[in-house]
């Protein structure tokens, strides 16, 4: 069975990443012997829209929504496109038109990085953020008045549906019941943001009825980004809206050394349309061109795209690979954001020839 | 000349630091014979509403608005009422019809405390968060429709203004100026919230033209939180949106090692109404009634509210009491979250003690 994937490397160190995420996923299809088709499209970066004025064809729905997947970059770049104009036009698109309604991100500390946090080892720190992906604080609807005068304001709605808030609520609950700690751990602000988050609150609660194994909790967003730092051993699934997904998913694995190396999937789990793969990680301008982004995000992303296919051992052997680099540890190998002085070919190098071993 | 003090305790803990608070006041006042008179009010707590059906009285703000200060302690207790009708019936309609829109939180790494964050020493943590108080994304403005249905849809506008954005950022790069490294790091999101934080953004733009001896940056809120863990001695002064800055203001103290000594100003720089003095904490009904909830938030609260009436040999006073208390550590005097044995009382005692010294 052949798996066709879309390539869509975007901008920055998206461009540099990319390659090794492809070198990796094809040393892993080699070894397990699996069909991997890989086209690669020129759209959806920053120079796509000086030439063309806009970040995608007018047919990219068409062009990509029978692949199996899209193995995507980073998007960005802010000297030549404002940022909400390069991501409301590439990467949130997908997510909303694919119906990619589950952003899956593990937070892992792993052997060999060195945490920000005093005192934590591998295994202390090991969970998922499960985040709203498709609505919420990510609105196009609201606008501007009195524009260009003293009185001129802005407003934008953040809306959320029962149909948005369950499906992925259901998603976590889900992934609880397969995790040994069986905990999933609710975001919220209904404090303050005082409409639509007791309203996530009452959904948390209804759906929390049909998961009796799970057991349930929820913090207001603020105290949860202090709880991640001063006990991250709290958590095994998180879930939040959007925005907070967004937060959480930064401040994680920034917690676990780097963000460098995290992952996510943007998922539709229906398989009506592609999911995404892609590393939390942006296009960092500032490195972009040097050759020192790490290559881990993007190859493990690969990772979870194996997995979202079927072929657990496959991802199983990529991850382990990773982890194995991580822990030698080599400052030759291991890029700086790590605390090495490798590059991104060096790194990425170390982790393709586990991959084959 | 005196200056006439609502001393509002609220729920929880906030009755248990409120009396540490006064006497702390106390010792100092008169140490540096300031003249403080205390009104007490019982309204503004959860049995004050299981009682009166509100959380104040019809006549709040008539009886509140010709104090000089306004001393808080916490607000909430989620079982006798749910959160969004205790806090919007109370401290958010101080914040608001007192238009305090300046919300200040100083966030710095003290000796003796204990930080999550690994090698980092007093010092290398120290900056201010100011926070947007009155609009943005805590709003009332938004409704329900479907009720009750499969088809459930919540909308809640974010209402961002110009005058409100304006006036909260003159406010951030003037403490900027005065501070010795002269930064400002504005909060954003604009690359996904692409309504209201690019007109965000674009005032902090305009508004940095004012200002030419500040160098200002900007993050987006999700990699500025993992900046906030990776490095905090990157930032001086912090602004940010209100939930922004709500965020950032538990997260930035539980890098100093626990929210529990962290002090808040609720400004009206105007002087029209009373300003608002509160710990960054809330209730903590989990570890309410135990006796070992820690003072110091709620001290230093008065300590800025000295600083906010010109007093500010009494109010530094203050501090030096609170950090000589803490670089000294003795587990038998310091609270639990700072790893000791000690109790509100013991902790309390010894700062006041200091003080008075
Ligand atoms: C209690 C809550 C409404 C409040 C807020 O979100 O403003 C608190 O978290 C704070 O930071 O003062
Ligand atoms: C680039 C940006 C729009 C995006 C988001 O906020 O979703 C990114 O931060 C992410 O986490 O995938």
């Amino acid at each position: 069975m052949t798996h066709r994937i879309a390539v869509i490397a975007g901008d920055g160190i998206g461009q540099e990443v990319m390659p090794e995420g492809l070198r990796a996923l094809e040393a892993a299809a080699n070894r397990f012997k699996l069909d991997l088709a890989f086209t690669h499209f020129d759209f959806g970066n920053c120079d796509y829209y000086l030439a063309h004025g806009k970040m995608l064809p007018e047919d990219w729905f068409e062009q990509l929504k029978d692949f199996d997947a899209i193995f995507f970059g980073a998007v960005g770049w802010p000297e030549k496109v404002p940022d909400h104009i390069s991501l409301w036009g590439s990467l949130l698109q997908f997510r909303r038109r694919f119906d990619q309604y589950i952003n899956l991100r593990p937070c892992r500390l792993m052997a060999g990085v060195k945490s920000p946090l005093a005192n934590r080892k591998p295994g202390d720190v090991d969970f998922y953020v499960v985040r709203e992906n498709t609505e919420g604080e990510y609105s196009s609807v609201g606008g501007k008045m009195y524009e260009g005068t003293e009185r001129e304001i802005v407003i934008q709605e953040t809306v959320m549906s029962r149909f948005g808030i369950d499906r992925v609520l259901k998603y976590a609950f889900e992934l609880a019941q397969k995790r040994p700690r069986r905990k999933l751990t609710s975001a919220t602000k209904s404090n303050g943001i005082a409409i639509t988050m007791p309203y996530w609150d009452e959904r948390v609660d209804a759906m929390a009825k049909n998961y009796p194994d799970v057991s349930t909790d929820k913090y207001h967003i603020d105290i949860l980004t202090a709880n991640f730092v001063l006990h991250p051993d709290w958590f095994d699934v998180v879930v939040g809206s959007n925005l907070f997904g967004d937060i959480l998913s930064d401040l994680g694995p920034a917690c676990t050394g780097t963000i460098g190396i995290a992952p996510s999937a943007n998922i539709n789990p229906e398989g009506t349309f592609p999911s995404l793969f892609e590393p939390v990680h942006g296009s960092a301008p500032d490195i972009a061109g040097k050759g020192v982004a790490n290559p881990i995000g993007q190859i493990w992303s690969g990772a979870m795209m194996l997995e979202h296919f079927g072929y657990k051992a496959a991802a199983d052997h990529m991850v382990n690979a990773i982890e194995a680099v991580l822990a030698q540890a080599n400052p030759l190998v291991i890029t700086r954001d790590l605390g090495g002085q490798g590059t991104t070919l060096t790194l990425s190098d170390a982790i393709v020839s586990a991959i084959c071993r």
